[in-house]
């Protein structure tokens, strides 16, 4: 199994072509831009209302980090308050326009093809244990100090800095001590 | 996608043929007796020390739910005292055997063919929501009244019943308001 922590400090930043926010890159399975991946994390922050990129032929999970929230207007239809660490799920061929409930926010996203991954998405808080046999996990943290024990090896992540874990075949055994998000991947 | 609420008292119960402890069968995916399954899960009454079936070709994660709990010898080996909640995985060809702590304990267990299914498993305690596109998701509770909510839908379980969505082929939104286990299995 190959081990990453990637470094929150470390994101490429990237402004939209709009001029009303920007993206950091996570990490991704492949690919360059916005072309030939299959699952992608990022964030965005988002400093104006305005329209989503679409990606046909994708899934997406938004939740925001930062900020008083936003709502999502889809294919026409109003989404609730998105609050922070409140994910929702929407296709990325949707029309998708966002109202900003307040000020700038920070969101960050799972975007993956559903045709070639399978996935998971779940926001976990206090001390939290599970058994996983998906190919890829990764670990989000959103708090300033998270432990992840993964079998007999430990990793200390800072706020916004993600642990990568690829090519499992076993059924990994993942416990992290605080507030972060986890997500699973496994190739069809 | 299929969807059934299974009741604790339904379970059908069968002893073990060396007479320390029962088995109820909660579900599976197919065969009968200890044939053919690629997954189940059970709940099993332990009254005495002694020595664990065999499942080889099968990987096994195993968790007390009542009683004080137990330590397993797994293959030579001395786990750490297993309490109620705390789960263990481990491979169904090992040799094992059981010492009891205290008293008799029930067990919670999921037995599944690695090389036919992709498991995860959790457990959970307050509300929680997670996306999740494994084919197969169950929620087994662990409290007197747990709601379980699956897209539109809505589904009460007590102590110990467990609810069975089968052929997701989305990303399904499930959240759960207590205590339980969420078992995830997708077919390679």
């Amino acid at each position: 199994m190959n081990t990453k922590v990637l470094r929150a400090k470390d994101y490429p930043r990237m402004p939209w072509k709009n001029g009303g926010g920007s993206t950091e890159e996570i990490t991704r399975d492949a690919g360059h831009g916005l072309e030939g991946f299959g699952w992608r994390l990022s964030i965005a922050d988002i400093g104006e209302s305005g329209g989503f990129s679409t990606f046909a032929g994708y899934e997406r999970v938004i939740t925001v980090l930062q900020g008083e929230g936003m709502t999502l207007r889809v294919d026409g239809q109003d989404t609730r308050h998105l609050l922070p660490l409140d994910p929702f799920a929407f296709a990325g061929e949707s029309q998708v326009t966002c109202t900003l409930l307040g000020g700038p926010i920070r969101d960050f996203n799972l975007i993956y093809a559903p045709d070639r991954y399978l996935a998971r998405l779940q926001w976990l808080a206090g001390e939290q244990r599970f058994f996983s046999a998906a190919s890829t996990v990764l670990v989000f943290s959103v708090t300033e100090q998270l432990e992840v024990k993964v079998g007999n090896g430990a990793h200390t992540l800072t706020h916004h800095d993600c642990l990568q874990l690829d090519g499992n075949t076993g059924l990994l055994e993942v416990t992290v001590s605080g507030a972060c998000c986890v997500i699973e991947l496994t190739a069809h």
